[in-house]
């Protein structure tokens, strides 16, 4: 198969544009609380292989390495929609959070520190 | 005041990290329907702007220049939640979304397309 035919097998991919890193932002929301848990970064060949795959697999920055998420933590997303924002420099997923939460730091979502007022 | 005064006026304003462009990404969640409308990119100016008015203010990379959503098309974005995620590197926004929606298309959330399997 052709690198043409390839990019046409999923509607929409080709709409995606990448920075001048090639790497795009990827936003994840929890299905069933709606919360969104993270944000992280894809080449296109880690959403190739999320939209292949089912599981979400970003690319790590600090590490600049291929990131199956949940390899190692059991912190598995599982996709269950997949979206790109207007100007295609965007992704939306919504996944099956599995394990005890997205974040590294035990907390279910990476958002979990509030702006406040200081006393 | 002085500048170290006013930074410590809003708790986590010092947690943030911004890029080398002093930019860093909002996600925005609608409060009613759960639903991630957007994605925006601030500055510390702007972020600031943001907490001190309850209404979110992004920085347009297209033109360069301050954005107050919603000053021309009437879909103001109200601050309801704001967050920060665990490296400090992306911040969620849950506000409540006035006028059509948040997308200059006329969709209530610019992530109106999925990507799908072509025929």
């Amino acid at each position: 198969m052709s690198e043409q035919t390839a990019a046409a097998a999923v509607e929409g991919l080709d709409q995606v544009r990448y920075n001048q890193d090639g790497l795009v932002p990827a936003i994840t929301q929890d299905r069933q609380t709606s919360r969104v848990v993270m944000m992280g970064w894809m080449t296109e060949a880690t959403l190739r292989e999320t939209l292949a795959t089912g599981r979400m697999v970003y690319w790590s920055r600090s590490r600049q390495e291929r990131w199956a998420k949940g390899d190692t933590s059991g912190a598995i997303q599982l996709v269950r929609e997949a979206y790109y924002d207007c100007d295609g420099d965007v992704l939306l997923f919504v996944i099956d959070q599995q394990g005890k939460g997205a974040c590294h730091t035990g907390e279910f979502s990476c958002f979990y520190r509030a702006f406040g007022a200081a006393e």
